[in-house]
């Protein structure tokens, strides 16, 4: 008998036992009070988590899908939009801001790279004319494991007056991520990270500045309009037939993180990010990014010279069953990835290092 | 302990066993050969049930997304577009082709008729100037349960040349769709009707006239463009995170129809609408829709004169667990609507007709 695959990617991530209970059920009709009190208490509980007094939204999509609500409601053809990339998803929202006429201005750094949020004031603050109308960020890159300061950022942002449309997929219930607090205007992520839930919802903090880009947004949307959403949950419902089984399971999930807490459900991310990397260390591997922009969720390594990620991933993946993600674009074959968000815990970071050892040493590298 | 709430609406429909246990294995990763395996196996499966060589995209989102889907990759701004309007899903079409800049020019007959293919064929006729790019058809009218002859619309469009949109949200898996041979372009469908899934997956059917306004189309899209979907296919996978499980439980249900046989999972929805519209007629009740019209999925049913369809659901949702659908929009109040389509069977349509019959002679009609 194979040992179940073991996820240690950035997503899907492991879902607990009690979430997949509660998304087995038989589903109920999404237009009953079960539901409305279901949906209701889940969108609380988020704010909870957001810290956040704005609105929130539940989308039946992938973390994509709520990048794109984000820039359908806020970018008409011709805003300007200053796009923070540093890897894969950073660069995402440039390309999705471009497929919807806005005119991109990218402030790039290497992948591994942090985004230095001086730099983004530089550059806001030489758009005397405001022209800018966003300013698209990444909290945590997934492609690289590459956090950023987003309390600084936002404030960069805030301080110039555009709106700040924040990616925090990958990072979003792992660490703390304050929205009201910050001045961060409108917040993405996805169910399959932190949240440890099967792929298949999103969701979009809006507070008031992003209410005020929405207003005046001319891009065509129905699926994705936030006007739709708000108007069904002042009702508590939504506009479009919603995934009512994962709703189930995201209240059983934000029962999980209450119960363990959420400053304890923090910590337990940096420590396991901090077992992680010194035991790669320790294994002789070289890191992608540096202690002090090191995600909490995911984390990159090179493989040992004379050694390819593919035999890497093969051996882990063949005879201990865990899976661990490749490089993306430019970075594929020159980095793996080993995700640690959600449902994680000290014994499976150790395993993983355990299972590296020996895969690294029948391959021929020295620990 | 109440009986389990029993879903006789048109969606979430009850799901088999087989099906929820499916869904609550614990999710795969989206970038791994066992997950490609699946996808290929459904899609694959799903072109045979809509008898088409075309292409067939799965997106993580509602039917109204996949609707979306359809007008994003085919509508450009100032597009005239034919929309055949005969009830609340129609409607959408027509909502969504404005959203996108697209001129809809309606076609509308009465909430509970059918659209008469030889009306489209007149008003397309009547276009020599062929300035029509795009029509959009609803194949069931799910407000209204009524059922549309698609093979003959779609002749009559494929004749003028423009673009066949189809919705066969609540059709498709219940009774024959043909999409090579009746010559639809483009066909939507979703998860959580016939083919008895909880929602949170769509599917969109690409013939090549299809492709042929996406190549043309100017619109905005991302998360729902085709061309990102097909590429993604070629390689067996999908351009985002899909929901894993839906896709997994997807592969079981599409098992339980074959092993039933489509001809027969196709007799059986006739055979319940036929045994229901009876029993609504021996208890007394009067049919929206005429036997000609009607839909194999949904039936909606007036309330005998003094008595509302308020009370009539309520009734049967306290004292027997039966979930049935009021009427929507302008016709609030003034029907309901029993669904009986998937995972449905003679017992259930014996059971829903005995618990009315029983709620209204309680509620005072003389049945």
């Amino acid at each position: 008998m194979p040992a179940r695959e073991f996820l240690m990617i950035p997503g899907p991530t492991p879902v607990p036992d009690a979430v997949l209970s509660a998304i087995a059920r038989h589903p109920i009709g999404h237009r009953t009070v079960d539901f409305s009190k279901a949906l209701r208490e889940v969108v609380d509980e988020l704010k909870l988590l957001g810290e956040s007094t704005g609105d929130l939204f539940v989308l039946t999509s992938s973390g994509t899908g709520a990048m794109e609500a984000a820039i359908a409601n806020t970018v008409s053809p011709g805003d300007a939009v200053l796009s923070l990339v540093q890897g894969v998803f950073s660069e995402r929202w440039a390309k999705i801001t471009e497929a919807y006429g806005g005119k991109v201005q990218r402030l790039t750094v290497d992948p591994g790279k942090a985004i230095d949020a001086s730099a983004v004031k530089d550059v806001l603050k030489a758009d005397t004319a405001k022209k800018i109308r966003a300013v698209t960020i990444t909290h945590n890159e997934t492609s690289t494991g590459v956090l950023n300061d987003l309390e600084k950022i936002a404030a960069a942002v805030a301080a110039h007056g555009a709106v700040s449309i924040v990616d925090a997929v990958s990072s979003f219930g792992a660490c703390p991520v304050s929205i009201d607090k910050w001045g961060v205007d409108i917040l993405v992520t996805g169910s399959q990270k932190a949240l440890m839930l099967p792929p298949g919802l999103a969701f979009v903090f809006v507070n008031s500045c992003g209410w005020e880009a929405q207003s005046h947004c001319t891009s065509p949307r129905f699926y994705f309009d936030f006007a739709k959403y708000k108007k069904s949950l002042d009702a508590d419902t939504t506009p479009f037939t919603p995934n009512v089984s994962l709703v189930a399971g995201l209240k059983a999930s934000l029962d999980l993180i209450r119960q363990e807490g959420t400053q304890a459900v923090f910590a337990r991310h940096e420590r396991l990010k901090s077992i992680l990397r010194a035991g790669l260390v320790e294994l002789g591997l070289t890191l992608f990014v540096t202690d002090a922009n090191a995600s909490p969720t995911i984390t990159a390594v090179l493989p040992p010279e004379g050694l390819t990620v593919d035999s890497i991933r093969k051996a882990l993946k063949s005879k201990y069953s865990i899976v661990v993600a490749d490089g993306q674009e430019s970075l594929k074959g020159k980095i793996f990835r080993i995700g640690h968000m959600g449902n994680v815990f000290e014994r499976d970071i150790l395993m993983t290092l355990a299972a590296l050892k020996a895969v690294l040493t029948e391959l021929g590298h020295k620990c």
